[in-house]
């Protein structure tokens, strides 16, 4: 099982979905259909690599009713998980979506604390020789430590397994130092670097900076990768509207496929696929699911410039 | 136990509340402090009359994970309670508040559906000998009939016990013609009689119909009882703001508190409590809560006019 893909949410959360006529400020609402599902950066990445044919394994902390619920879905989608129980209560996110327009409003729980003991759990019970790649991502729950990301970096390569890092700013150069494969977009690398940097030099620094690569989205302008072999712009296949909401989650998917198949793999045609998961990811309204018969189509179509 | 206050709430909720920054239609909000408790327009009267010193007993249905949370504050908030199972679950809502000038912004689930079999069990389980009133005040559940307050007040009768019913619309006069005390607000008053009778006129037509009695809630312009002795106005006390939410709740549990006592009470006596009581609800954030002291020193104060 050498290309296992462990993606690990340290603050997983329930995600419910309201839906309403149409949110007004001050009103009171009756909430038409209600939707339940586990969530997180990581789950969307691990939903989104089984959708591509990949074997995951969710990672992250469960407690209370909520984490039963968590998990429990995790299950009824078919993603295997490994989760660490924890004292206090999974968190939940609401997100209210217009049934107008679409437009969704969003209130994020901030999350259950990690206890020292529980943390150190989950290292313990971390399955090193299961796994072909870590991707991490999204928010820290309080409690964990802020270099959590560079710890974990850093414990994987003494296993001899690769890390693929989403985050930004203090924790996103920490990342690149312990030698993970960064994932970032831009406005998160310009935090980071300073916001006179462009994309490209910026993706090199990273990998001064000791990372195996630096994959970041640039929006409309497509994405960028860097390695110690050079760098590439790959460009956005046409205008897609949307929800992005997840399209850099299905970039960090893809990212860690490759890198579980080949720990320096061929960075031009990972971005082709990684732009087509993107936009595939905008195509659906909800995060973590894509598009796949536009992610086939599209995939050959990407235009990759070596720079 | 004569004095006994059964309170039900056929669509108990779990009733989270949300402290936000600033709730912005289409944002993505952190949210602050999050309470959780027991709601439902009924827990508000059983809250209410407690606080007063009265003996109560909720009752209604819970199920599933929420309706055992339901269940769980409840019992920590000192609450007597009497819950039929079923088998869906426990509905929540969800109020976002602005930290900034506590506006709130309401989302209220539907409920889960009652069965035949539930409904059943509900009326089976009903300790009549011990009641001496029921008050029933809030939504219905799906699947619960729509003249279930109605039915209610015809059973409490073969039980020689009262009941005091909050409703509005066809299910108001359904109520009264069952001989129930009803307790309403002006508007759902008119949904019921017209938009042309006055509060005075229709809470005495109420009574033809058969209630034992109507107390109307008029907002600013205070209160209306009819019985068959006579009508009575209570003015408000002075002008208070805060969250109205609630108060009408706080006049059903004073009505109810008194009918136990004495099924045909001093009206006029009953409504300058019922003013008090709604106005120092109004000073509370949470509905369910009062302003003990408020209410003491405003009860001797309202002015009750015979009409």
């Amino acid at each position: 099982m050498a290309g296992l893909i462990g993606t690990v949410t340290l603050n997983l959360a329930l995600d419910v979905t309201y839906q309403v006529g149409e949110l007004v400020v001050g009103g009171s609402h009756r909430v038409g259909a209600i939707r339940q599902r586990a969530g997180g950066k990581g789950v969307n990445v691990a939903r989104v690599a089984a959708t591509l044919g990949h074997q995951v394994l969710a990672l992250g902390f469960v407690g209370g009713i909520t984490g039963e619920l968590v998990a429990e879905e995790l299950f009824d989608a078919g993603l295997t998980a490994l989760l660490t129980p924890i004292s206090a209560e999974t968190r939940r996110t609401v997100a209210i979506v217009n049934e107008s327009d679409g437009d969704a409003t969003i209130f994020n729980e901030a999350g259950p604390t990690v206890s020292g003991d529980e943390w150190r759990a989950f290292h313990d019970r971390m399955p090193w020789g299961r796994l072909g790649v870590l991707a991490c991502s999204g928010s820290l729950p309080p409690g964990v430590p802020t270099d959590a990301y560079a710890e974990i970096a850093v414990r994987a390569r003494h296993h001899d397994v690769l890390t693929v890092i989403d985050t930004g700013g203090e924790a996103l150069l920490a990342a690149a130092k312990a030698g993970a494969v960064v994932r970032s977009n831009a406005a998160e690398l310009r935090d980071a670097l300073g916001d006179d940097v462009s994309v490209e030099s910026g993706a090199r620094r990273l990998t001064e900076l000791g990372a195996a690569a630096a994959v970041i989205t640039d929006g409309p302008h497509g994405m960028v990768a860097a390695s110690h072999k050079g760098t590439w712009r790959a460009l956005p296949v046409e205008q897609v509207s949307g929800n992005p909401t997840g399209a850099g989650d299905a970039c960090t998917a893809v990212v860690a496929a490759a890198v579980a198949e080949a720990p320096e793999p061929d960075w031009s045609l990972v971005l082709q696929s990684a732009v087509a998961a993107s936009a595939a990811a905008v195509l659906t309204p909800v995060a973590g699911d894509i598009d796949l018969a536009a992610y086939r189509r599209w995939q050959p179509q990407v235009t990759v410039q070596a720079l």
